[in-house]
């Protein structure tokens, strides 16, 4: 899949595991004729060059976009405003200038205000990530059959705003547009509670005095291991996607618990057939997910036949 | 890894999952001479006969369990007292009488006591398995690097116990010994949790009314879909273990639900640092489980690489 590239210039501010990735996807897929790399962290932005993931590299984000004619912010969602300030003033008239955060309603609020007049700002989320972080965590294909969101304004200039889209797809991904606010409200289900479930019941394990920590790692094949991949994810994103999307996660956090409390009452007096109804109800679920592309049709995750080697005690 | 029939004649009762896994390992290694497989589901023990798994076939568990050395119980824990009574009559002096299931507790209070004088009677639990069921879900290597943990009461008979141990080993699994009241606290937060947990929020998730069951689908891949493979686990087997481990379970709950109002109350207050160190802290836990090799070192599950070929959008 090639084709003309779509952009001159594209800068990107921040090079964690989503910039990097998008580095190499619009490399390979020859989507921008040039990569402007920034980051804050010295240390980073040399692993940047080390990998050659850009034509130019600068620690001050100004640089990096001057002249582009695509920016986009691959920062952890609270540091946007502070960029968003910083790069202003050398963002190019006709830009794109769009993000890659977990949140939206707050990019709009926080970023918002400070692009200037004739910048095209449309926020957007790829729904893509591992559990690992750093520009040496990035690949091409990530966002390979993922669904890309965008949260345009109301008065989006269309013709941008298709531009984007077309981006995204030569990365590889679907395209959805939707409000903000419903896209927040969707991700704090299938994003965020998960994450803050994963991460809760490591902590809850890993405080335990009647089982040993040696004793949960040991035993972790048994369902346990599946959470900790979740909860393996980069701290400072998920600090930042927990302060930036309150409301729609307390509503959720919320949900759950009145759910986890019936759970509990069932088990406490025996109610089998309350168990049974909804140990059902969840099964077809992921045979959805399975027919919609969104996860692979092998048990285990297909982690099984990967085991091996393996030594015997015997 | 080959080696001497360790039994002349195992019978397995029950022949999903589990016995079937039992009944290929067995048979792949030379365990066993001869393989009886009972079930009280005519379909299923057709399919199984179909299979290939054993070499005789009855619906009557008696049946299966006459002049056999070895008797595995592989059905949901629910379901052992019955058979218990059912076999105890047939079972010849001398036999190995074990099981599969994931409480422990309940198995020595509900089997324990129609055991005759004579038979060797040593509850175990396989910490394996995958979230599909029935006899065509299993394969021979199920057992491999993974733990077998039995439960032996303090007057076993050691030969016998040396014998199973063997017989496990065999099948490709580490052996561990512990009391069974630890096993089912292990357990519990080790298995029965997470499972729990998964069903839960898979639950929320099919109940909610601002986000549509085809958005939780088409966005799963942003961390729901991690919970759904557990949430797909048989509802027989999941029923029975809540009513059967209720106690630990109950204790486990309690502890999750009083660390996640720990967490609302963080999210709600803004509290960034104590997100970011329960974040932190977290992440330590799968770095020593994948050392453990209890799971693969790849992001994501190793999934990514698997998810090709994509035909675009574009």
């Amino acid at each position: 899949m090639t084709g003309a590239p779509l952009f001159e210039r594209m800068a990107l501010i921040g090079i964690g595991l989503i910039g990097s990735s998008l580095a190499q996807a619009a490399r390979e897929r020859g989507l921008v004729k040039e990569i402007a790399v920034s980051t804050r962290s010295p240390a980073t932005l040399q692993r940047a060059e080390e990998l050659g993931l850009g034509d130019s590299y600068s620690l001050d984000a100004a640089v990096a976009v001057d002249g582009a004619d695509l920016v986009i912010l691959c920062v952890p969602v609270g540091a946007n405003e502070a960029v968003a300030k910083w790069i202003a003033p050398a963002l190019k008239k006709g830009a794109i200038l769009t993000d890659v955060g977990s949140t939206k309603g707050s990019v709009i609020d926080q970023v918002g205000p400070h692009v200037p007049q004739g910048v095209h700002f449309i926020p957007g989320h790829p729904i893509a990530g591992t559990e690992q972080s750093g520009p040496d965590a990035g690949f091409s294909t990530l966002f390979e059959q993922r669904w890309c969101i965008l949260t345009p304004p109301e008065d989006v200039d269309q013709a941008a705003l298709e531009k984007l889209t077309a981006f995204w797809r030569r990365c590889g991904s679907d395209v959805d547009r939707m409000d903000a606010r419903h896209h927040d409200l969707v991700l704090a289900i299938v994003s965020h509670l998960p994450h803050l479930i994963a991460y809760n019941i490591v902590g809850t394990a890993d405080d335990l005095e009647t089982v040993t920590k040696s004793e949960v790692i040991k035993y972790s094949a048994s369902g346990f291991r599946d959470f900790t991949r979740l909860a393996a994810s980069d701290p400072t994103m998920w600090r930042d996607v927990c302060l930036n999307n309150k409301d729609a996660i307390l509503e959720m956090l919320a949900r759950f618990s009145e759910d986890l409390s019936a759970l509990q009452r069932a088990i406490r007096w025996g109610d089998g057939d309350m168990l049974f109804d909804l140990f059902t109800r969840t099964r077809s679920i992921r045979r959805s997910i399975i027919e919609a592309g969104q996860d692979m049709d092998e048990p285990d995750f297909g982690r099984h036949a990967k085991d091996k080697p393996f030594i015997s005690a015997d």
